[in-house]
């Protein structure tokens, strides 16, 4: 496999480009009989899409899914599935300009460098967060799934921006505020507060980054498969395919690293005749498998390389030192739109897996 | 493939359990003309072996390897290179009595309902840090062919155990000192205090757990395959592979999920006609590509889970609570012996990216 | 990977239905660097596409493609390449009164089984002949890759139908003539006769078989990789993927079984400083690699399954034996449009080959 | 994957050498549970180890299998099950002498070039067909898998050799008699036959090939993956990793292609409850996909290169045509040690699928 397909068993290859005719995910392996049209798919592409809010880019797309292949009779057929949303409000005027003057934080420099020039530099191309649109589409489809046949249910949810961060968080909390507010933090005090940062950085002409945390619920014991595709592996494998991530850890993470064991161990205890342990600091992976504990992951973005303010860089044409202002529709944080980015790419692996492992048969039962 | 491969064009298979008759890899897809034999890669298994200090497990292994194929008259041939170490001091008397009690913080619970019961248990067998044995055998061949045709350097070390943080170090000093003391710090001062504290949390029938850094130098511009095999996303898949590995950060990570956009882009400069960046908040990667800055990871380990103070667990035999006091021989902190996995590992991706994006052929020049 | 995409480091990924929206590849891997546009693989499925004969199923269809990504000003990006033609002549009707009416010689009753009812039966679904479009797609711009980085060409043609066998062709003749008539036979007036018993085998309600040859020349001495990936191997795995192909061979192939090892060798000579062998038995394949001489694969197709005469089978929803006349259009051979499809995916499988074993860079140079 | 694994879920990666220490086979994603140990492997090594009879190599190797992981307490664990048989009887002596003189009809010529001289030319290395005991140790453990889950089983043996054909051949005669004589077919008149055409082959310095049937029933409906691991697919990927098989054919194969579609199709009926066609020149497989009837294949071997007769060659060391008496110890005819080779094999794919496809669990039930 090239590096444009995630999974084993349940496949994604992802294709399209920001400013491109579209962008668009085609998966294999989705068992057959599973209930499925756009209007499953369209709401996590809503909650991600760009011109949200005013704290987004301004750049408006519909992003409406068309299906062109795998189901039929509103079910999935065991056949590719092949998704796509049309890019309409693309403006590449701003690249030309900048094409061999590489932004600071950006995958311009190595991009031109490792493609020879011929890569489609418009709106980044396939480096721009535009991209996870894809992963929302088929992470939907793996989240369907897990819903259908485990009752897997998985929530993602910004937990701190610019180093405002929130209260802790239950999963019925977060499932039900997530997405009540722009910066899509449950906490909902906490979330002005983040709301205002991000405002208050883009009038500065910079940009801020913050956290991610998501948690998943009903998982069997025993995904994962040892010893390099531990639930962790793959888990991070994807979640680092997700521009700007650049820190991801489980459960009591860089935390842990500083307890002892007899802090961080979580005790078993049989609570109503159903194997638990008592805290959770493994975020529910032990050996890499998952130990029927919800899944606990956080992932850290970095602020939004595109920003307004002046920076110095190179201009490669003349190998000069040159005063950049990113021109372009840009998020001031990224962050606010990962959550559905997030929860769905967290759900295609977990349907992987749980595909791999026996849990989801090829064929469902109808209903 | 299924889980116990890793890498696309340069991969290994590791096999074997830590109380079986081995530990061994087999790694296919090494180019043809690396000068190779047993002597290349056993300093990297003399310092990961066990036994070596006061501060690891008293488990005694020569881990001696043997190669078994692929080399002839001293060469790599392109076939594949199958390596083993033997086991000659387990000793598996402790784990019989607890194959149904599962230690907290431990794979057994999940591995012993995954495989009905039919995993090996000793010595934790596949879940075992022994395993990391095989992952150094083929990160280290991944090494030397980095070494050989790119000049491309990796060093891991230590920097915080129990929460005791060693001094920002360069790559000279860690690459001269990181190996020179029991805990792998380069910091010498800071080394023999991280020393004392796992000392004392054995006295106290504890463990600790740490921080490893990694730094590669060298890397051409463009390793790194979009969207899915970035350059992280490939390295983290690794990095969780290594049992008690439950956090990566790369470049600024975590902390720079704090900084603004304008703190934390790394700008541009042609020094002496090389086009370097001032910082590396990077970390080396720009939209999952390297960008020729050097490669810089952080990982977090958890405290080792087997502690000699009394846990209370389950037995499942009876689905009663006991009180469990791990037996066998354990390491109190695993950090120490972490290092020559991560930097070998670490080679091992690099060393795929390599190959995979053309910058090493099939076939080596002879010298 | 699930069993819809093909190959290693050029990966294509087979989408659509025969009564869907569309058929589709996506194809992975491909170069930057390479000038495309539709105009280049437009051709190719021009020569596959139905309704071109009266020897040829009577739907119609434009097959017009579309490139939806991974192209930028008329170059490839080295980004997935997603390719698509719509239906617009479809009729289902035939299909929805047979759809438990296994048809004999179909993958109906398998497909039933396997997918519990679910996969879309309508114009046989993804098992149609129509599929072989997407293999054409992809396959065409693997063609153009080979011609342009190493001067490799690709002929297929048919050698024989329902019996009738065509006399020697040279590859010149093949190049120039496969295409002159309709049953795709460079010996001209051997194909009137094919042509004949085409015609002739339709009238009696009934179908033919027939067989086709390939022969690729210009390929470089060491393309496969032992053991499992022999040129042989991945070629024939391709080959076998055409629906009603049952047997593949290379060189001498079955007659070679019977030749003894002084008959069956092919000698090698120095020929104008170029080493090659007198004879070419091994169809240009040693021990699994090219060996620089032509290749040559001979193909044997089974008459088509679909025929007008009244056959005996179960209706599955009674369980009783009916007599079935196999609605809908159908070719009355396969073979005349098959050509095509060979030569595009025995190019593929090259490409895939050239670039893993390193003829091929991941940039191509301008011109 | 790199070339030298096989499959998907079921994966063997072959290592080791002819001449080298040993020939190995690493497997992985075999279920948990499965009863396994040396003694079930041994018998099908016996079966092809060379020196058996006089119609073989005499070089004489005792083929002890070794299993250095992956079962525990006399069963499979579901972690990676390495086996190696040890060379001991080998004489690289001939080899170094005919290094740059490669071998009519033999890998030497393109291996040489394709590994710049560093590839084990002793014994021909890696493309000895000594390799396939690599092949049978894999195979032999799906083959039991398949046995005790589903109760498939597959037989191989000689239908032709040198031009003499057996005559049909009933299942339970294969299974019966095929091991009963030194060329392995099952019709007893013609096996003498076939024997005395083998030594006077051999008198006259050259060599013969030959076509092996295999048949495999108990197969479920259903197994394969459209549209490229299609069972012919995979299957002939398989088997063309053999070496001398030039030509796999399935069913009624190239002699189907002479037939009409009246001829050819296989008619369903309901017989005693199951539904089963009257012919079966489809060899079990329609669409890709097992239909529930025997699978059949046939498979054919080239004549053994190493002939003793003089053959002229190049020397490549002077570019000149030199006399060439190819010296060492060979098979004259390999088709009579090929049978263990292709039963185990195609079990090896079968018992991949049929995990796949969701016929296995991962963990077996005990006993």
């Amino acid at each position: 496999m090239v590096g444009n397909s995630l999974g084993e068993r349940f496949v994604v290859t992802s294709f399209g480009e920001s400013h491109g005719k579209c962008v668009g995910s085609l998966l294999d392996g989705c068992p057959a009989g599973l209930p499925l049209s756009e209007s499953d798919i369209q709401p996590d592409l809503d909650l991600r899409k760009p011109g949200q809010s005013i704290i987004t880019t301004q750049r408006k797309e519909e992003d409406k899914l068309e299906i062109f292949s795998g189901t039929f009779n509103g079910f999935t057929t065991g056949a590719p599935i092949c998704m796509i949303i049309w890019n309409k409000d693309s403006d590449s005027t701003p690249y030309e300009k900048i094409k061999n003057i590489p932004r600071p934080g950006h995958s311009d420099y190595p991009a031109l460098l490792k493609y020879g020039g011929y890569s489609d530099f418009r709106g980044s191309g396939r480096f721009s967060g535009r991209l996870t649109a894809s992963y929302v589409m088929a992470g939907s489809v793996g989240k369907k799934l897990l819903k259908h046949t485990l009752g897997i249910e998985t929530v993602a949810y910004t937990i701190e921006i610019g180093g405002i961060k929130s209260n802790d968080i239950s999963f019925e909390i977060a499932k039900k505020y997530r997405y009540s507010n722009d910066v899509r933090c449950p906490d909902l005090g906490i979330a002005e507060k983040m709301k205002e940062a991000i405002l208050s950085s883009r009038r500065s002409g910079d940009s801020l980054g913050g956290i991610i945390e998501c948690v998943s619920i009903g998982l069997p014991v025993g995904l994962g498969e040892p010893v390099f595709s531990s639930l962790e592996s793959d888990l991070s494998k994807a979640l680092f395919s997700i521009p700007a991530v650049k820190a991801v850890e489980f459960g009591s993470g860089f935390t842990g690293s500083r307890l002892s064991g007899s802090e961080n161990n979580d005790l078993f205890i049989n609570k109503d005749g159903q194997i638990v342990t008592i805290t959770n600091n493994s975020g529910g992976i032990l050996g890499g498998l998952s130990d029927g504990m919800p899944l606990v992951i956080r992932i850290g973005f970095k602020p939004a390389a595109s920003i307004a303010k002046v920076q110095r860089t190179l201009d490669l044409n003349t190998n000069t030192i040159v005063d950049l202002k990113v021109p372009g529709r840009h998020d001031p944080c990224v962050v606010p739109r990962a959550p559905p980015v997030v929860e769905n790419l967290v759900s295609f692996i977990l349907a992987d897996h749980a595909i791999k492992c026996g849990f989801i048969p090829n064929v469902l039962k109808g209903d």
